[in-house]
């Protein structure tokens, strides 16, 4: 069977993110003054062919800890639909 | 109130990813040969103060348009909840 996974990798919440408090300095500069704790962190979607959703979901979390995230300064949540 | 948005960005679906590719290339050279379509894109969560759910939404699509998504390459989406 084939799944579609959508992986949320995020810099983790005690850490700064220099990149997500350039965004809100940009957008408050453009007048969003409602809008802050922007945080930019990736999604990556890819599909996955396995005999269950178990398999499925043990690759994904492998991948995740080896390459997608790092583990030291992100968090990653990810949800698994069958094509 | 205060709304969290979760916004998805990912390269146009007719564009190649190269970041995409070179994943895909990795986690099958680790060995994970049933993952494949690997796309990278942006994941960007944020705060908005909002008087009503389609105000909050009305401010998140013209900052992924104005800022956050370049939509000659990219297309975005994405989710609100109230906090």
């Amino acid at each position: 069977m084939k799944y579609k996974a959508s992986i949320q990798i995020m810099p983790q919440a005690a850490l700064l993110d220099p990149q997500g408090k350039a965004v809100t300095h940009g957008l408050q500069q453009m007048g969003y003054l409602n809008i802050d704790s922007v945080r930019v962190g990736k999604n990556i979607t890819l599909e996955i062919e396995a005999n269950s959703e178990d398999e499925a979901k043990s690759a994904v979390e492998e991948s995740c800890k080896k390459l997608l995230a790092n583990m030291i300064m992100e968090t990653y949540s990810y949800s698994l639909t069958l094509l």
